[in-house]
C-alpha cells in the first residue's frame, strides 16, 4: 500500500484499508447522497460501519443547513445520524468564532438562516439575513448605518447576496479589528445534469476584492474541520479515512491533515483530474491525489457485509 | 526631459509639455471633479486648452452615465465640452460589441440605464437592466427562463446586482459563443472622507469566478478606450498628454498606448505610490509610474493664461 497513489479500491483491499481505521468521515452531496436522492447502497455502507464499531462523521462545505436540518434529511434518506456527527460549515463557523476568535459582539452575516441558528446556538446574535436592496444615492452607500456592537463580516452562500451587501460588508470590514470568516471557497454548486449555479467563493471573492482583505475559511480544505471533529471526538489522524468527490476540497482536506483519502467517483472529479494532479510534478497538486478510489461508497459494501 | 520620470511638472516645462501635443485626454472623477464638485481651476484649463487648438477628450472608466449625461454635467460646473469628446465606458462597450465584435444579437446587461441607452443608440438590444431577485428552489436556479436571442453578457457597474444576476450571467456564458465583456476593473468608487464603495471590479470578479471564465474590458488600463478616442479623431500618441489621478487605470493606460502621461494629486494616488512603483524594479509597475505630476491640474494654468 504504501508508496502508490490513486489505487482502485476493491477485493482484498477494502478490508484491508477499512480495518485500518477507527474513523470514517464522509462528504455530502456527491457521495451519500445527490441532492435529494440517496446514492444506492449509502446508508446500509454508513450504518453498517456505526454497527462495526467505526465512528462516522459528516463533513459539508454546504453553508445552508443546520445540524438538525442535516440529521432530518438523513434519517429521511435511511441515514442512521446524530446531530454531533455533523459538522457543516454553518456550524462549524459558529464554533470557530466561538472558541478560536473568542468573539464578543455581533456578526454582520452575508448568509442563510441555517447560519444564524447555527450562531444563535452559541450565543452569537448576527444581523444581515434576508433580502437588503439598494437604496437613496451612491454618494450615501458608504454612510448606511452601521450596527456598532458588529465585530465580524461572515460571509457563507446567501441567495439574497446583493449589492448593498458587498457594500455593508466593505464598510464593517474598514472599522479596526474586524473580523473576516467566511464558510468556503466553492465556485459553483453543481446540480444534476452537468448545470451549476454560483457558489459561495464568488460570493466571498467579490467581499474581498471590495474589502481588499482574505478572509478566514473554515471549510475544506481547511484544517479546522477536521479539528473540530478530532477535539470533539478525539480522532487519530493516522487512523482516518476521508472519503469526498472533489480532489480540491475533500481530498485536500484529508491530506492537509494526515488522513487516509478515498475518492468516490458519484460527484465532481474524475480519475483523471487525479492522475492530471500526480503527474504535474506539482508539490502543492500532490495534496489532492488520492490514495484510493472507488466508483460509489456502494462499493465498500461487500467487505462489510461479509 | 528624457530619461527622468515622475517629474513635478511647473515652471517653463508646462509650456514645453503642452506645445508638445495636440491632444489631451483627461479622466473626470478626482481630475476635473470630484462627486458633483469641479476642481477650482479645471473649467479654465479645459476651455483655454480648447481656444488654444487642443483637442480635448474625456476618458471615464464610470459606466453609469452615457455622453449626454456627461455634456449635461459639465455644463453645469462651467466645463466647455461636446458629446463626441466623452468617452465613457457606458458608450465604449457599446462601440466595442458593434465595431470589434460585430454582436448580432442581444446583451445579458448586468449594469445600469446607461448602458443600456448607449446600447440601444448603436442598435443593440438589452434584457437584464433593473432589480431581479431570487425566486423558486436552489435545484431551480440552473434552468431559469433564457433568451435565446442573448449573444453576449456585460457587466458594468450595477447597484442592482444579486445573486440572480450572477446565476443568470452564469447560464447565459456557459452557452457556446457567448461573448463575455467587462466595462473595467476598478475595485472601489473612492467617495470623499476616504469612503469608499464596491467598484465593478468586485462584480465583474464575481462573475468571472462562477463563469469559469475571463471577460474582455474595454475601460482603462485596456488601450481600447484609447482605440476608440484615435479612431474617430485621428489622434497621434505620441502628441497626446493623459491626465489622470490613478496609476493602475490612466497612467497605465497612457503606458499602454505610448502616451505622455500626467498624475494629479488631487484624487487618488500619490508621488509615493508612483515612487514605490518606480523604485520596485518590476517591469510591469513602470508603466504606473508617470511622467509628470502636478498638484492639481490648475497648475497649468499660468502657462495657458500667459
Amino acid at each position: 500500500m504504501s508508496g502508490s497513489k490513486c489505487t482502485r479500491l476493491n477485493g482484498a483491499l477494502v478490508k484491508q484499508v477499512l480495518d485500518s481505521v477507527d474513523s470514517v468521515l464522509f462528504d455530502c452531496d456527491g457521495v451519500i447522497w445527490r441532492g435529494d436522492q440517496a446514492i444506492p447502497g449509502a446508508s446500509q455502507v454508513i450504518n453498517l460501519l456505526k454497527q462495526k464499531g467505526k465512528k462516522v462523521f459528516f463533513v459539508t462545505n454546504n453553508s445552508t443547513k443546520t445540524r438538525k436540518m442535516y440529521v432530518d434529511k438523513m434519517s429521511t434518506l435511511g441515514f442512521n445520524a446524530k446531530e454531533d456527527e455533523v459538522f457543516g460549515t454553518a456550524y462549524c463557523s459558529a464554533v470557530y468564532l466561538k472558541t478560536v476568535c473568542k468573539l464578543e459582539g455581533k456578526v454582520y452575516l452575508v448568509g442563510s438562516n441555517a447560519m444564524r441558528e447555527e450562531l444563535e446556538a452559541v450565543g452569537i446574535q448576527q444581523t444581515g439575513v434576508g433580502p437588503d436592496h439598494i437604496s437613496g444615492k451612491q454618494t450615501d452607500w458608504a454612510n448606511v448605518p452601521l450596527e456598532s456592537e458588529v465585530k465580524a463580516v461572515v460571509v457563507g452562500f446567501d441567495e439574497h447576496f446583493s449589492y448593498m451587501k458587498l457594500n455593508r460588508a466593505l464598510q464593517y470590514l474598514t472599522q479596526p479589528g474586524c473580523l473576516f470568516v467566511g464558510t468556503n471557497r466553492d465556485t459553483r454548486l453543481p446540480l444534476e445534469g452537468g448545470k451549476a449555479v454560483p457558489g459561495t467563493g464568488c460570493l466571498l471573492q467579490a467581499v474581498e476584492t471590495a474589502a481588499q482583505r482574505q478572509a478566514q475559511t473554515v471549510g475544506k480544505p481547511n484544517h479546522f474541520m477536521f479539528d473540530c471533529v478530532a477535539s470533539q471526538f478525539g480522532v487519530d489522524p493516522s487512523r482516518c479515512l476521508m472519503v469526498g468527490d472533489r480532489l480540491d476540497t475533500d481530498i485536500m482536506l484529508g491530506s492537509n491533515c494526515g488522513l487516509k483519502t478515498l475518492l468516490t467517483l458519484t460527484g465532481v472529479s474524475t480519475v483523471a483530474d487525479a492522475e492530471a494532479h500526480q503527474k504535474s510534478g506539482c508539490a502543492e497538486r500532490q495534496g489532492m491525489v488520492p490514495d484510493y478510489y472507488v466508483e460509489s461508497i456502494a462499493d465498500l459494501l461487500p467487505a462489510l457485509q461479509g
